[in-house]
């Protein structure tokens, strides 16, 4: 990550009340001299980890080249724009979202391409929107499955006298957003037909992680390819080549798959949406990206598979029990919805560098500000002493951050990144 | 809540970029004009009904001012200054906070007495308090539970010049922090006696909320009563009155009952600490408060309870099946770690006011940015339509909003609450 940015301009300061830092200008951070481990930053305190995320950013760059696809990250995950900024340089095409607010961050920031992977819902919303594709040079797409949002949006950006480039959203049963059914897909195509000109149909998105075996999802996927060819064929298309979207960040080995298998050759392009590749986790995503490291042909051809990039740095407070350590680390700091935070590093401020922490170290539970640590009696584990833990949901880690550290392999803090949720 | 605050010099501006709400001036927000139901506000947001939160903040001071004790509300729940300035305003000693971060905040917003719930540990975690206690109007606690941390605390503060003011955390076994039993109690006595002057032990805590049933809380309060009797008698604290505390959001009726009986008099000042009165939820704490109302003497002979005072607004964005309604409002804008948000009112732009919602709508799951309301085939709902979701824990839906909105019984937007996690 570089210091100085295109963002130069925008909010560079980090205010003195944010968690984890402390005053500072972001540009400022690398001549600070602060350094992790002697304890220049208050923990508890998220921490990047540059050479994990550089590589991290490589390896999803280099499958998604492979295949010959377009990386749309998902960038509701971090909501820090030096990180889409990274992530637009290593090659993506644009950077997924999926709210009006998020959209208009990205934007702020300079992004200006963007997939609003959501339907775009209410007056307020819909102002914000508009108010930013009034700018030719910005590039935006949102889904759309119902006759009334279709409605609501020819209204509303007729009135403003705007273009609107809307994806197909389709669904499957029990599933999330998306039409069902052909039925339901008619009553959308004609309420787009009526629209035509203000409302745009330039393709076709899918969300395959509400589905969770690999059986049916590539069942759903093949249907969404059948779908954009029909619909190809019947020039539904404001324009070719159309665009096809899937994958989150757990099966976008078998999106990208399915996609390029299906021969759209020109008339459309493919855009994946992984969302959590840039930090990684030890929980489901490390699951699946075990299974991706087995089963698909390039992820297998590649040296190595993605890396947990992101810790949570925190202080034994109290050890009351000889079987419990208490951490000053809570569900205010790290993800406890998908699996609780592993303690990784254990570093006794003081000593040469941190220690891997023994396995039968275990998070058993999280309170607000709490985390309590199962050892065992007579472990060498003191008061003071500071843990690295691995995270298992990186979006609901992120949005506990205003601020988060950047450090190098020597834990010198050479960067800050802000978050905007 | 007052307009004008003592804080005006304090970072009075509200970014463009916080979700919620939009760029302005939080001194701006009442002249804005504007009014939720009109869709002014970019939904999600989190919006506090004021008159509610007036109630509950009579309510829960009435309820301590008859037992003659001291209320500091933890205000790790909301992180919201202009919340902390209100309560001190409506008779609050002081505020609770978890972390040295938190406590630098409060001391920035000009609140002057702190007791921080939670042990000091870390070099930096230090630095942010003796910066800050080197204030001579700033009255500052920690806590201390262990030789190791008490050892690191007199070593900073004397090298720093400065003193210190602990309270004795008491714990339970299986419980948080605190010590566990006399002989650890006795071996944290004489630290402290080797830090006098340094590390100045004011009084005793505990925090119950660690046990469930409430034999077990009384006999863990009577515990307490009984040690700062003997600390008391044994003249081990640096001065009188000695501070005993204790009481999270669920059992302060029973810790106010225990403490007032224990006839400290003027030996002892007695400060609970519940923190979730304030917006109050439809969870855990609504439970309780069913408890408190018809269990505690002084409750029942109050006219009404605590009242539910923030609502999460979203809008329906799509309804794929007859029995399903997907809202945009996930994880990322709700607590959803003691049950899911509880679709309360209803509301379709341009119609007179909300209705309350059938009893049959019910949430069945949050994405990060998609809940998923179970209707039942052909219930009057509409994409587009606004739904205002009661919440199940206040502290970790506080977290997700950097600016919360506060409309009055009109849903006019008096009034803006910026966070400060």
């Amino acid at each position: 990550m570089r210091v100085e940015s295109k963002r130069a301009q925008l909010e560079e300061t980090i205010g003195p009340l944010n968690k984890g830092i402390g005053a500072l200008k972001e540009v400022q951070i690398a001549s600070c001299g602060w350094n992790l481990l002697r304890e220049d930053v208050s923990l508890p305190a998220a921490v990047l980890y540059r050479d994990k995320i550089a590589h991290n950013l490589r390896w999803m760059q280099s499958f998604i080249d492979t295949y010959g696809v377009k990386l749309a990250p998902h960038g509701k995950t971090t909501m820090a724009p030096k990180l889409f900024e990274i992530q637009l340089e290593g090659g993506a095409w644009g950077i997924t979202l999926a709210t009006a607010h998020q959209v208009q961050v990205a934007y702020a920031h300079g992004v200006r391409r963007v997939l609003m992977a959501n339907e775009l819902v209410g007056r307020r919303n819909m102002e914000v929107i508009a108010d930013i594709v009034a700018d030719p040079k910005f590039e935006f797409y949102c889904l759309v499955d119902s006759l009334a949002n279709i409605d609501q949006l020819g209204r509303y950006f007729q009135e403003r006298g705007l273009r609107l480039k809307v994806l197909l959203e389709l669904g499957v049963m029990g599933g999330r957003c998306g039409v069902r059914d052909d039925a339901q897909l008619s009553g959308v195509i004609k309420a787009l037909e009526r629209w035509r000109g203000t409302v745009d149909m330039c393709g076709v998105e899918l969300y395959e992680g509400v589905l969770k075996d690999e059986e049916n999802i590539r069942a759903f996927l093949r249907r969404g390819c059948d779908v954009t060819k029909q619909l190809l064929r019947d020039r539904m298309f404001e324009h070719t080549p159309a665009l096809i979207s899937g994958a989150g960040s757990a099966w976008y080995d078998v999106v990208a798959e399915e996609f390029a298998a299906a021969g759209f050759g020109d008339a459309a392009e493919i855009v994946l949406r992984p969302g959590c590749y840039l930090t990684h986790d030890v929980g489901n995503y490390e699951t699946q990206q075990q299974r991706i490291l087995e089963s698909n042909p390039v992820a297998r051809n590649m040296r190595s598979g993605l890396v947990p990039a992101l810790h949570v740095w925190a202080y034994v407070q109290s050890i009351p029990e000889p079987e419990l350590a208490v951490v000053a680390m809570g569900r205010r700091d790290a993800a406890f919805d998908s699996g609780l935070p592993r303690p990784a590093l254990h570093y006794r401020p003081g000593e040469k560098e941190p220690r891997t922490t023994p396995p039968n170290w275990e998070t058993t539970k999280l309170m607000d500000q709490h985390g309590f640590l199962k050892i065992a009696a007579g472990d060498d584990v003191q008061v003071g002493d500071m843990l690295g833990f691995n995270i298992s949901h990186p979006c609901l880690t992120f949005d506990k951050w205003r601020v988060l550290a950047v450090v190098d392999e020597k834990y010198d803090v050479v960067d800050v990144v802000k978050t905007y949720f």
